[in-house]
């Protein structure tokens, strides 16, 4: 079939009225009479490829006849505009090939139950929904390394395997590390902090594990997590950055997502919104928020998804929380100098109820002060000597934050839960498929 | 000091003849009489600040009298062009703070040992080497990442914890799973090429995992690969796309990393031969090449470290080695139509003798074929249930290849071994730091 060209569906608008093979999958079929309409997909969109019956040989047409759905499939044509169509193009078969059947697909037009559809994830993927949240993940992690290959950070990985160390084993997964025993990473950040100490600005990338024995639905045992970190950054050059980090992933999702937003009849309207300057407010003034919408909080009380809810509804964008109790916070955050019962840290809780999105904070760069907090949170120093390393060799004030993949993919998405927003998700009850 | 603006060394060209703030870190000094040269090093490159004792309060001059190596310093002056400096400019310098200090920094610019070294890579990583390396590792993941985007490729990223199945349990890492156990991934393939099936053109980027005992120059237990899979692409299609991605890496290094190659000593002339078409041979060819170079092998071995670099040593290219005896390949792979001893698969051997950078083929897209490859190789099939259905619903010829990154940087960085190529190596004896 040399006469054709391959070419994929997100790209006929450059074959306007020339023959093309596309190669893909029937998505559903609808026939009458002399008609057969396939919506084909390859995975780069869906096309309607129109087959007349006193246009092709007799066994074209039974091909229309017999193919069902997922079946793979070469259709080769005339690409034609077609104004009434979302694509804007179809496809005027002049043959169909049939390359491999599929018999009783599992996940059919009716609706299914979500254990059945996570069970068949590796389907599952090929459902319009699923293909355009995955194409957002994709654009939004290709916007944040854009943005911080832009603002020359340097890519740092950070290790997968620790030591046991940061903040007790609870919610740690154990591996069998040849004679020894190590831990998954939970964050990259104490690596993060050193490699600024070398490159200035950093940023790691990569997948982080929790072993909370947690089943809400804002939970996964193992997810993404984007985490700059910068070095002679304070507490308000960090929630600039966060800020405008922020607003830049959320336009490019605006700009290269319009299609599969209204895919998944996401409010557009409530991403427009996402502008500068976002909120900040004081821990003490998000207690007295809630206390004023009338819930039992006291100053000292960490934020659940209930009062980050609450909070969220008050502002059409995000809002900062910063200066929370130094007491519920991690040793290595830096004492506010004005109150040092307060610690120089920040949330930032996305809109419409999706949580928290991003934590981050200035750390402490005195050696002394740290070493104070190591021993307050009775955790063992010879653990932490490299990382005190960095405050003996010229320390300097520095920050940093993590922003969680699949939280930002369901608030951008309008998703529900979040074992939507990742390929393979892993639950405490699902490692498979 | 509000008249300097603050600057990154990577800038400086921006700043000529103007007053600018640099933040970081001092690596060397020269002093003679009434001079001072500092070495000044941000993470984004190395500038010379020059104090003239006629120019400076006493006190600025005593500091650069103090200042040891790695002590934090802001440095506050003119930047003016100076010709003999590898940047072109130097700071003039008018004020000295030192932010923090450094006592007995441990890597001297004398020699060290490896073992040191590792022990205390988180300074390490402030040495100009490894600085290069790691911007060279930077551009390297960019270019990747860009090259797939730009060719429409999907991110999809694998997950890490899988239930045992792929090739027995010997080299994989265990995990305590709740009342379970999961095994760290090995290769995002399978998942791979389910994406494919529901995106066309896609790849996944991450961790993997290795818990061989091996302690040669080549192997770490955690390690990052790509790997693209394409559905409807065959087996010359793959080595096409092997060819071309490989060479879009090494122009992008060539085009981004000029310095980072000099300070590394790196021969740039045997990059730039790195040009299409790349020698590919068969396996069989490869085997009568080895036997003239007087190495005694026999068809059906397997090739190690030393035949991969003989083979290297008869090219001046990545070369292609394709069609191996089936027999010693994964059940995956798709058997030569002409000669069923043979699988299509193709691994590419790096120049130079740094062995494998890439191994893939065209998997096997039947499925009765599969079938009967599960139950050969001892395999459980109900563990396959997922990956058979692949070939149950719309099966199509795909392929797809994995390209290791620490491999690939050792041989762009002209490196013996590729504990340097990683941020935080980890080997069978070392978690920490």
């Amino acid at each position: 079939m040399a006469d054709y060209k391959r070419a994929y569906i997100s790209q006929v608008s450059d074959f306007n009225n020339q023959k093309v093979c596309i190669k893909g999958w029937l998505q559903n079929k609808r026939s009458g009479g002399k008609l057969h309409f396939l919506q084909v997909r390859d995975g780069t969109g869906v096309i309607q490829a129109v087959i007349f019956k006193g246009d092709v040989p007799e066994n074209v047409f039974e091909n229309g006849d017999k193919v069902t759905q997922e079946t793979s499939i070469e259709v080769y044509g005339e690409i034609r505009e077609d104004k009434r169509s979302k694509l804007g193009y179809e496809i005027g078969v002049e043959d169909l090939k049939i390359v491999s059947d599929s018999i009783d697909y599992p996940i059919t037009p009716k609706e299914h139950g979500v254990a059945f559809l996570l069970e068949n994830r590796h389907l599952w993927l090929r459902s319009p929904k699923q293909r355009a949240i995955m194409k957002i993940r994709h654009e939004l992690i290709k916007a944040i390394r854009d943005y911080f290959n832009n603002n020359n950070f340097m890519l740092v990985d950070a290790p997968i395997f620790t030591p046991a160390a940061c903040e007790g084993t609870t919610n740690l997964f154990e591996v069998d590390y040849f004679d020894s025993k190590a831990y998954l990473t939970q964050s990259g950040q104490l690596y993060m902090e050193a490699a600024a100490m070398a490159f200035g600005k950093v940023y790691c990338f990569g997948p982080t594990f929790r072993a909370e024995k947690s089943k809400t639905r804002r939970h996964l045992t193992e997810f993404w997590m984007v985490e700059p970190e910068v070095a002679y950054n304070n507490h308000d050059d960090n929630m600039n950055l966060a800020e405008d980090f922020v607003v830049y992933i959320v336009e490019q999702i605006l700009t290269n997502c319009r299609f599969e937003l209204e895919i998944l009849e996401r409010d557009i309207s409530k991403l427009e919104n996402i502008k500068k300057p976002f909120p900040r407010i004081t821990y003490d003034e998000a207690i007295d928020l809630l206390i004023k919408k009338g819930k039992d909080v006291n100053w000292g009380d960490d934020f659940g998804a209930d009062e980050e809810t609450v909070i969220s509804e008050s502002y059409d964008r995000p809002v900062l929380i910063h200066r929370y109790p130094a007491q519920s916070k991690a040793f290595y955050m830096k004492e506010d100098p004005v109150n040092n019962k307060l610690a120089l840290c920040v949330d930032m809780i996305a809109p419409e109820g999706y949580g928290e999105m991003i934590g981050g904070g200035q750390r402490e760069d005195n050696l002394d002060v740290l070493l104070s907090k190591i021993k307050q949170h009775n955790l063992p120093e010879e653990a932490f000597d490299w990382y005190l390393d960095l405050r003996k060799y010229g320390s300097v004030p520095h920050a940093g934050f993590g922003l969680g993949i699949e939280r930002t993919v369901s608030w951008l998405c309008g998703l529900h839960h979040v074992r939507e927003t990742i390929p393979f998700p892993r639950l405490m009850d699902r490692i498979k498929p």
